[in-house]
């Protein structure tokens, strides 16, 4: 192993003869893919956008997931709703925008069958001549939707764990970051050709830092850091900045002042965490990113990629977080196309599963995880 | 209910508890558009165009059918025939344009084998050194068409029953507006990303005009007229023009003559009918519109419209029917937005029946038609 | 038989009764086109390249076949490789080019795995940690290629025969061409709407050439020529040129010098071979003209036209050849054009076989190959 003076190097465990990647069909069956749709973004609390997007009564975004529109909006008294955006009339999508504000109420455009905030029917023109018609029996069909730390998440299935019991001991872990004091400064949405395991794992491992992200290897060794090993529903861990590096950002400087509340060890630190089944956290000393992934093919998965900031920070005249993004959005583009790339070379009839480094070892860890979904449904 | 005191309003039956709206295979499943498309598409008279279309001698046009590439023509005599575009000798597709004339004879592009207008091959090169070969045998693929008051329709069925077999008393009821004078003045083509039979609920209920057909509205009140019990090929009704208003058009006057042979009551009424499988027509006082339906998938159908005016007005100079087209190609584009935003939201998981009002009760009775219809066919 | 005074004109024997078209489901069905992929696609010898494509050492080009990318390029001792474009250890897609030159190696993109040019993997980061790893194990997948007179030919099977064993006695027979000597001069890359043998009968009849091609009919008689029997492994046969015409070009002159070795006839004469499954070869007086045909789907191919020249010629100062590029590509469009037309026919429910002249002898004959390929598949 070559010498790194200036970084705290600690190795890895040995991986396993048995450590290679997985059998293609995990990438490319649609078989596949649907069991884990079913399984992890239809079963699992999905991360879907932050509080503030819904911060005035009414005031909605929209998300696609399982080929499914949803309206995440908030009613007067503050609570985060999430809806099916199907009128209960005809079935007529309500909302065709991405992002809004409802007037009080969601209206149908066809025939103005009318909800309230919270998906009440309290309109529905001439059916009061259907005598045996009962406007209660027509809510909008709802989707669980929790906060935690500003973060929406949303759950589709009809009777879910709590947020907290899936999210474990991270609310712990990030509270010094107090991400619900943060807001939204950036946002860039990602069109990726390859499968959403294949943007997890590549989160999940530095080795392609050198050849791949030569800017970011430079503001923070590959081999530095350390991981946890995988939790039931997140892995993830640290690496370290070069000394002389405030944070990861065009030129390793900080124009931002560090988030109140980190430690003197945090703040030299950025944390990467995959939390399952599609969000990816990543914690600096000035800023937090986050990506949420949203599978629509094996082949193909939409990546929403948001920067959040400290209001004091946005709120300056001076505010720029261009160096922030702009570091990213490069290092972004850089991943999307090796997974790209390997999901197109996964397809071949030549690939063959290939033998993990030491360095990828929360991969395999999570490819376990994986095979077990698969072979624990017996489907 | 409101008072309308300048309309006269005629109360609807009540719609029986079960009255709902169809489930969402009938809009969504390929093999439910498969049967419908055999059964309706397939096995009836399909409207197809306007005998001005092939007034001159080898004048054709295309029409896109089930998949079907299929040209319509006349012969020198005025008949109007229709044929398969595919040559008999290797296959090949005749012509390739959307219109135009044939000099004469229809011949392949590719090895020159040629047709008269009737379709019997009269030209193939070299076959006459093959002894067996007999030309006769060859004659391009035919489909039966007929002509009601100057609509074309084809019917891709080997034995179909005479086309006023399948209209009934249609040609009657329509007399007045002498049908086979009119010309075409005006074509849209619409590519709807909805199911063929949202379009003709859509078309045949009017609850929904004061929300999004405020011009249209103003114009017609949305509770006036009568509809006719469904019958076994046709539905529809008709609406009243308000006071003042003698036309559908973008000012409600009517810079044309009203059609001769319309009587006092027809002129201040709009006729609104579903010719099923496929045509929409909609007779004013001064103009006729015509929808025909071309289905794609389950979820896209072409629409082409048509206006249809008298040749006196269509000759003056002055002649313009920008406020019937504008009017309506406004109206039109209202309503297939709100058929794609139904066809997305009854693909949801989301979607189940809604209750129909006693407004909507050609559709429940169209409804019933196609439910019969899959039960029936045992496939 | 009309009189043509100026040419020799061979009779064609008379085709039997039967001799028509294949059934529709040759053209259209997905699982007649595997059965054609996997017997003639992956199990024979394919024509990828030439030569000079990979002259220099660690120069390469790619080509997509079955689906599959694969890569072709030369070691330091000028032998041709071929390879699936599959990294081992990720299964990424090693290059993303269509051409290029590898500085010595093929390294990943992603974690920098690097293969010499003959496959073997020479150098895998951290993969050093792995005691159990032996960087033997993981060559790049190889493709069989060899070379046949400057034509580089590829085979997906495992234990392929030898190319010659497939080209029989074709090197023999065009060794006066001394095609190794020959070198790219020009290339089109079409994307044909046609099944991959709609192209191949297409290219080996010139009934259809008075009414598509007037211009090469102009050159060379349709009806000049004769027709070598069907082989196993290729078809073909020549068109002789019309008096005072000397190549096919734009005005049948030919401003280059013929190629050397031609004898009296052969400079007369325009050669044209289909080589299964995938070349067709047309040697002219002094240029070569090569399509390799690369299916997509049953009803796509991608077809690679290139033109080469003697590099005397080339090296020439006045050096050009679009009298010859320009009437092949006009001929060549005309040509996809009527094979689109024939795809799009063949697939209507009213396509049925029809008959074949006699002019359409080896179509027959290629027709008995296919149908004798499916029924012996017994798949």
């Amino acid at each position: 192993m070559p010498e790194h003076p200036e970084i705290a190097i600690k190795p890895r465990d040995v991986m396993p003869p048995a450590a290679s990647t997985l059998p293609a069909p995990y990438y490319v069956d649609p078989a596949y893919f649907r069991r884990e749709m079913d399984a992890l973004y239809a079963g699992m609390w999905v991360c879907a956008g932050r509080i503030e997007q819904v911060a005035k009564p009414g005031q909605y975004f929209t998300r696609d997931l399982l080929g499914e529109s949803l309206i995440i909006t908030s009613n007067a008294a503050g609570r985060v709703n999430a809806f099916y955006n199907v009128c209960r009339h005809r079935g007529t999508r309500l909302c065709t925008e991405h992002a809004g504000t409802f007037a009080g109420s969601i209206r149908c455009p066809y025939h103005s069958w009318t909800y309230d905030l919270d998906g009440r029917l309290v309109g529905a023109p001439h059916m009061e001549e259907v005598p045996h018609f009962r406007r209660d029996e027509y809510p909008l069909h709802a989707v669980h939707a929790e906060v935690w730390d500003g973060h929406i998440f949303i759950n589709l299935s009809p009777y879910p764990q709590p947020l907290l019991a899936q999210l474990g001991d991270l609310p712990g872990k990030f509270r010094p970051w107090r991400m619900e004091d943060l807001r939204l400064g950036h946002r860039i949405i990602y069109d990726v050709q390859a499968n959403w395991k294949l943007i997890i794992q590549n989160y999940n491992e530095c080795l392609h830092c050198p050849n791949l992200h030569p800017a970011l290897n430079k503001l923070s060794h590959y081999l530095s850091g350390e991981n946890e090993p995988l939790n039931a529903t997140y892995m993830g861990g640290r690496m370290d900045l070069r000394p002389g590096v405030d944070t990861l950002s065009t030129d390793g400087t900080c124009p931002r002042a560090f988030l109140p509340g980190l430690s003197k060890e945090e703040v030299r630190r950025v944390y990467y965490y995959s939390i399952f089944p599609n969000m990816l956290l990543s914690l600096h000393p000035d800023y937090v990113m986050v990506h949420t992934l949203w599978p629509l093919s094996p082949g193909r998965t939409i990546n929403i990629c948001e920067w959040l900031f400290h209001p004091r920070e946005l709120a300056r005249q001076d505010f720029s977080a261009s160096d922030a993004i702009d570091f990213w959005d490069m290092t972004n583009r850089q991943d999307w196309h090796v997974c790209e790339l390997s999901q197109a070379g996964i397809g071949s009839r030549a690939y063959v599963p290939g033998p993990y480094s030491n360095r990828e070892d929360l991969l395999y860890a999570f490819d376990r995880m994986i095979v077990e979904l698969h072979s624990g449904s017996h489907r």
